[in-house]
């Protein structure tokens, strides 16, 4: 099957109205009045950031997810998105098939739609890109600056779990259905209806983006490794293996949020895990008070 | 160098203010107020859009120019854009350096500037893809269903250079600087200051998108071979190949436009080189008015 039948059976059935059926090289897109845009825009490659028999389904649902998770983090509601596809010369028709189903399930579940983008091959490990849009009042936006000291730290849920399920996708642990889950599908979190003062996704590891947002706000976070969420699931891996607190503080691939706001406004599932004060860096303090050391902090891609 | 030094030393000082100087992993843009938005992704793989060995500065802004010609489509004027960089390992950092300089030195000749994305590493060829995010008053933007029987068809330049200098590129034809520069650094183009009722760069090669021209429009183009435009260096060197016609209708990569319009509006530098009718198709006519056979009208990727 060409490039133009491809688009044309799998592809133009996912366009927005913004896409113009994907035949106009282009997306046509005027935002609602009020409406501020976020844009991200995110690469995966076979072989880096899945393996290449991973579900079709599930790459393009991760895809979409890694990229809705950064537009979250800027408190933004997702609108639609545009896409590069570079396929090796040998991808089945049913490989194309089962991504865009899995790209279809995700539209609904997020109530976004395809805007654009382009098909072509590589000589090379098939590799993605996609471009997030989503909107958000303007006062409302959030960026990773605004920690303020006396603000409390929160995170929106377990950490740890996709290190874990990687490293049994790679054989190196016993199987585990909800930490294999948890690395093929991230789910995107959202915010508390509160002022939040800032915040950011910890997909390259936990300490090294508490980092980031550290920086960012010029403040220090002080945070009790003992708070941090962990599944059952992960607790019961960990316990089997040396170097767990590695797992969860830099262990990467965690799309939860890492978000800070006044101790008094937040309610409800997120968990507290520490404060902002004064200062620059990060502790992560163990439960005598002592600063836990890392060799790495978190994931780089160089 | 790693990821995050590379993107500040390299990439932060091409940011808009809209890219939050590349620290939020998302750019925060509000349109100016009747101001819609015009957005592309297109993608660049070695191998298969450009030399592995092209300079790291021109494959930079080729990458922009391919999409910005995309947007000049449309009518609309460029504001930003994001990239995704796929590197592999063996990138050296003056390479960075070069692309860098390539992707500056189009910011300023095109007014635009960087809006994020992201970088990472490949286990295969240098892989690029950029989005480029445009403005347009609604009413002004143009899209390819709009040609009208009784429209003049233009094209905004010369035919065939690209795909001659792909040829003297790859070692099958003697050098020419200015066909090699031809496919090297396209040159985005812009529309007569009239309106303009369909419109596409024919980048797939001419014969092939004028099709989609006239499938989109529901219309016939009849266009006179004679009249197509080509420059003088391509003339010398199509003498002495055979099937130059092949070259200069299907050849590609030629990032002119191709658009209709009623022939009592368009002056100056544009191209007439022929009609719309009803009907359906192209038909593209030699000096005795029959029609000339393609065996294959442009380029597809697979």
């Amino acid at each position: 099957m060409h490039e133009f039948t491809l688009i044309e059976k799998y592809f133009s059935p996912l366009a927005a109205e913004a896409g113009l059926g994907l035949k106009d090289d282009a997306a046509f897109f005027t935002p609602p009045p009020g409406c501020s845009l976020v844009m991200t825009q995110d690469a995966m490659t076979a072989g880096i950031h899945f393996f290449p028999d991973d579900p079709a389904d599930l790459i393009a649902r991760k895809l979409l997810r890694v990229n809705l998770s950064d537009l979250a983090a800027k408190g933004a509601k997702p609108i639609g998105y545009l896409m590069s596809l570079l396929l090796p010369n040998d991808t089945e028709d049913t490989w194309v098939a089962d991504f865009a189903r899995g790209l279809a399930e995700d539209q609904h579940e997020f109530g976004i739609k395809l805007f654009g983008g382009d098909t072509s091959c590589i000589q090379g490990p098939l590799t993605l890109s996609l471009t997030a849009i989503g909107g958000v009042p303007a006062e409302k936006m959030i960026r990773r600056s605004g920690a303020k000291p006396g603000d409390a730290v929160y995170v929106t849920g377990t950490l740890g779990d996709a290190a874990l399920g990687l490293r049994i996708r790679r054989g190196e642990l016993p199987a585990n259905e909800f930490l294999e889950n948890r690395y093929l599908l991230p789910q995107p979190r959202s915010l508390p209806n509160v002022p939040v003062s800032a915040c950011l996704d910890i997909s390259d590891g936990f300490a090294q983006d508490a980092e980031h947002l550290a920086d960012a706000s010029g403040v220090r976070l002080v945070i009790e490794y003992d708070r941090l969420p962990v599944s059952d699931a992960a607790r019961a891996m960990l316990s089997q293996i040396p170097n767990s607190e590695a797992v969860i503080l830099a262990g990467g691939d965690d799309y939860e949020l890492l978000f800070t706001a006044s101790p008094h406004e937040v309610k409800g599932e997120y968990a507290r895990i520490g404060h902002v004060e004064t200062g620059t860096g990060v502790s992560i303090l163990d439960a005598s008070g002592q600063s836990i050391a890392l060799k790495q902090k978190g994931w780089r891609h160089f």
